[in-house]
């Protein structure tokens, strides 16, 4: 499965090169799991409020192939590599015209809300992974 | 009383103008406010922790008079405007090689962490309204 | 003339107190003018790249009544309070479920590409006067 | 060599979670690396207006080991792991309280303003072979 949604580079996503700066990438990978936990009925915030429980980065990398510029439309594609029994690690591909603009990997573990590692909440894992085994 | 502080532009803090983005000339306001609030012995994350007070913007302005740019070293002069019973009001200049390259406000209203208004703390009202009245 | 756009507010814009920081809202005002530009066939990077021409704020306020949270769908509207012959005034208003969380004002003004103030590009100043007398 | 500096955690750097944003990391990084060359006496304003050479990043990862949170004083350590003819590659620490809190790698290569790869300018590259090669 691969979920995907469309974003537009902003002017403050860029720097003086002209182009988004490296960081902002990441950023379009979250707003991108964000949307993706959004299609399953499930949010962030919900979790941490009614469950206790964050999802704190333990690795983010990303490749960078071609500069995205302000105003071009992205596509950001998620597909999910592993749910493990406390980790969930996604894998992200910017897509710009069609091309492989940047390509990503982000991992998180489940914590507690005073940051003990916890398994991810069973119902939260489950919608995750039949995500991930849905043929789209 | 006038607190002052330097800092370097980064090139995070550009954009493909450029320049510094306007958005960032508020981050270092608040940078500088922070940094005002340590030299006094105070800070926000006690007032949030220890006394379960927030200090919520009402309001944010700047005037922009000429460009900061990467590398620039510029230095951020707050001025304690007003201390209300609820308010705090600074006023900001960012100064580039002596000029003034924008002025700016920033005026903060005391909440509990549940977001109610209430009188900002004594102890802490003081300390501000008496570095106002220090003459540097 | 009212121009909308709608926003969802991400983890990224939230801070320790658990709302959208507040420069934050500088960065959704600037997205809803790029959208506005974008509604009008026009660009910002348009006019600086074929017609040497940028936009720098001048000025920039915000007023801030109600805080957003993580996951808010916000409503920014803007409106063309002023086309004068070297500078544009907007006014921007942040509305959450109908309710007006925040407003503001952002001044721009036209300069070359190395800074010089001049007239804003005629077809440029055409086409969001027009927008400005039209009702919707 | 280990080039280090030392940083202080914004509140517009944390969010909903109460601490600083996985993305943050990353302007820490680049924020220590401009320190780093200018401690060289050189910059990337240099190197982009004087010599029409960018750095822009092919490569950016961190791993997340402990919590960094506002106020909190952090030390990042920059060190060369790699000058090829067209590539630069760092590695990051970031440490709190001497404690290794996140570390990281970000590799950039030269190009040309129009983005075609190009060696890096020989000055350049041999400031920072020596200071790697610098015992401190």
């Amino acid at each position: 499965m691969i979920f995907k949604r469309k974003f537009r580079v902003h002017w403050v996503d860029t720097d003086i090169a002209g182009v988004m700066h490296f960081t902002n990438y990441f950023r379009y990978f979250e707003a991108c799991e964000e949307e993706f936990y959004r299609s399953l009925g499930m949010d962030l915030n919900f979790l941490k409020e009614e469950q206790g429980v964050l999802l704190p980065r333990v690795e983010a990398s990303c490749q960078y192939r071609v500069a995205c510029r302000f105003n071009d439309e992205i596509e950001v594609a998620l597909s999910v590599k592993e749910v493990g029994p406390k980790t969930l690690t996604y894998e992200f591909q910017v897509l710009k015209k069609g091309e492989k603009a940047a390509e990503g990997l982000v991992k998180c573990i489940a914590t507690t809300l005073d940051w003990k590692v916890i398994d991810l909440p069973k119902e939260f894992a489950q919608a995750v992974q039949s995500a991930r085994n849905r043929t789209i």
